[in-house]
């Protein structure tokens, strides 16, 4: 380890240069969704790895099928890491919500001693991913050296579904495996609560379509006698749970790990009551599993949920028809260590069981990829949980998502490496939406942030 | 009861006179839904005057907001029936299908040694109606007088929901009030056995829209917490039978009957096994209540049907939403003297008593009217068997209908009387379809069946 006071009063000197260089960046249109801004997606690599080599990162220009990839390296002691973000940014529509032009940012008082950089991108993911660069300018200007080897990854196609991303990694697995991954595109508890993602819940989707008869019927003719596919739809669906909420798939909670005690005591610690959680929409009762917290059941519990359903006649007014099938667009979502292709395969037994000797099923398939999780108490996390939490106001909190990252599964199953998900966006930072912000405090206590965590890690 | 013979006789040697008049009647392009054939409607109507008047009856074109009634009076002892057919057609698209022109009517052999009258409207209903007309038109000629004290009614309005029906019903009720009401507008069983129709089911139907958050969710933000409005509704509507097919719905069994064993007994004679009633269909086995056979289930039990469910995304792919509400629109077929309010009230309670206390549910009617029932042994319908009986190779058949015919039930509800429904068509009439024919020999022995039926009642 370093000393790393003066890489941190180094950062706090040089706050406007980082903020020049951010909006440098930032004024470029890379929107990868729209064709048009091809251009500008490129000159956002390039500006990268320009930026880069200042700080001494070998850095080049990537060529993909869609828009280039940025890849530096950088010698430095200690373990190897592989540092993610993203240089593309969404879409600006609608242009007329916008305050200002999104690709002129600026610097603005929000709330009485509040600031916050508007723009496109700030906070999703450029001002995110220049923490980490700023952080490793200032190391190298005081030490002449990095804490530990850095590779870096931009990406310029995560908001239009990364079609580069595993082709890339495939090509370039030798040059890109460290020794685990750091991805700053996640946000913290609270403007107070650093938070390290170590859980995201996996997914298993399909669609089952219940057949009977071979055309429709009219219910005045059959209705009594003839199976209805919307009936025994209803009957299998009703029964995915039982009267405390949880699945009966048999096997469905195969690979399934009760949250420790003490980090379920941290969850409860950050106050999201079932009325702050479910009052801003519109509901009051937690639906699931009984006598868990809105937090354990949508970070840490698996759930079945019918996304999707349709029958018959569903027009104004009413048709008395017994339709010939019926069906529905189930998900799971997954935790720990639960299989997908054995969830899928136990729900689709689950459901031929359940169905009359009359009817037929289809299944058909939508995507289906397993959890993320870290062990709470593995090096990686609580080395990042110890950093973060000397530098905010409150301890960091390792917390979980309900939804996916796709990434952090891709660097586990095609570079067999652990990925740390630390970032300093805030609920409030209109991420996708216009007037996108990102605190001030966010960008400068970032950047100290991964002069914290670098150090942290290059003591293993 | 007088001598019914030579009218038979009368019968059997003017078939070519009668034909001839029911073609006339079936060129008339009285085409109800088509505003286009608004005068060809009248023409029908004007024509039917002009035919009664020979027969002796004080008959007239009676006009309302649609198309206009014909309304016939001939005294006589006896009892006073009352007599509805309907001269409108169905459209005649597609044109190409027919064989010939559907209005230029005519006699074939349709297999050896069966002979039909091929046309629209030859079934449905001007040749059913006309084996009326005809049988009084004989008993006249031969007796001078007719067995019974007869009104007919014949609409024109029947294929397009007969909006005028009720306002005339209701206006000339004293005029329309007769002991109980005719019907010629159904089928036999089969071409040798005779049918009367002493059952239609009722119908309530209920449109449920079960609301949850206030708005949709991501189901891997609120997945497993918040409640899902689809897996509510799949569990009300999973519940809405025990696992013997029976109904759970509190009260909804009062006012069912059993039908009686010899009733049962003579269903059974007609051979209509589960094979054949389900096979056509692509089915095997029967849905509903357990231990009752396939003509019991939809004539004389109720049902409780979901005709359409919606709810989420439905088109193509996934989409990881939790909708913010799902609906579905059930129906219930209801039997002999089911009360179709209290079912709506018992099933809103039913669902609102399994609704989560987050969820909201919104009820929206779609009509409900009770079901026509007869008893079997009244003297109406023996007496109407026994003539019929004798005309026919087998044995007439008390039989009900799973479907509604509404007339059956304004009669009831309006006039105070009650219905016997007795018909000629036969299953392969293609009414509502291109080539639509009507048997030489239903509409011959048609005839004379109502010639036994009237001379069979005027003895009460």
């Amino acid at each position: 380890m370093s000393d790393i006071a003066p890489v941190l009063d180094q950062l706090d000197r040089s706050i406007d240069q980082s903020l020049e260089r951010l909006f440098h960046l930032l004024k470029i249109k890379s929107i990868s969704t729209d064709p048009a801004f091809a251009g500008d997606c490129r000159k956002a690599a390039e500006w990268l790895v320009e930026d880069l080599k200042t700080i001494g990162f070998e850095a080049s220009v990537r060529d993909t099928a869609g828009h280039p990839m940025v890849v530096a390296h950088h010698d430095g002691e200690g373990p190897h890491v592989l540092f993610y973000g993203h240089y593309d940014v969404q879409p600006v529509d609608p242009l007329n919500l916008w305050e200002n032009d999104p690709f002129d940012p600026s610097v603005k008082e929000i709330e009485p001693g509040r600031k916050a950089i508007i723009g496109r991108g700030s906070s999703d993911d450029k001002g995110q991913l220049m923490t980490f660069v700023e952080a490793c300018r200032a190391y190298k200007a005081v030490h002449g050296k990095l804490p530990c080897r850095i590779t870096i990854l931009f990406e310029g196609e995560e908001e239009s579904g990364s079609p580069s991303l595993r082709p890339f990694l495939e090509e370039n697995r030798a040059e890109l495996s460290a020794d685990y991954a750091l991805v700053c595109d996640t946000a913290m508890w609270d403007p107070e609560t650093p938070a390290v993602c170590v859980g995201l819940r996996g997914l298993v989707g399909e669609e089952i379509t219940i057949k009977a008869a071979d055309r429709d019927l009219h219910s005045g003719f059959f209705g009594g006698a003839a199976a209805n596919p919307i009936t025994v739809l209803a009957r299998i669906l009703g029964d995915l749970h039982d009267e405390n909420g949880r699945i009966t798939v048999p096997g469905f909670y195969e690979g399934v790990e009760e949250t420790p005690a003490d980090i379920l005591k941290s969850w409860e610690g950050l106050g999201e009551t079932t009325e702050n959680f479910l009052g801003p929409i519109g509901l009051s009762k937690l639906f699931g599993e009984k006598d868990r917290s809105a937090l354990e059941l949508v970070w840490a519990r698996p759930t079945a949920e019918v996304n999707g359903i349709t029958g018959g006649y569903t027009g104004e007014g009413f048709k008395t028809v017994i339709p010939a099938e019926a069906s529905a667009k189930v998900s799971f979502r997954l935790v720990h260590r639960q299989d997908p292709d054995k969830i899928r395969t136990a729900f689709r037994k689950f459901v031929e069981e359940r169905l009359p000797s009359d009817c037929r099923v289809e299944f058909h398939p939508h995507g289906g990829s397993p959890a993320f999780q870290l062990d709470y108490d593995m090096p990686l996390v609580t080395k990042a949980q110890g950093a973060l939490s000397d530098e905010w106001p409150k301890p960091a909190v390792a917390i979980a998502m309900g939804g996916s990252i796709p990434i952090a599964g891709e660097f586990r199953r095609m570079l067999d490496m652990e990925t740390l998900l630390v970032g300093f966006g805030l609920q409030d930072d209109r991420i996708h939406s216009p007037n996108e912000k990102y605190d001030l405090n966010s960008f400068h206590r970032g950047q100290r942030s991964w002069v914290r965590i670098l150090d942290a890690l290059s003591g293993q």
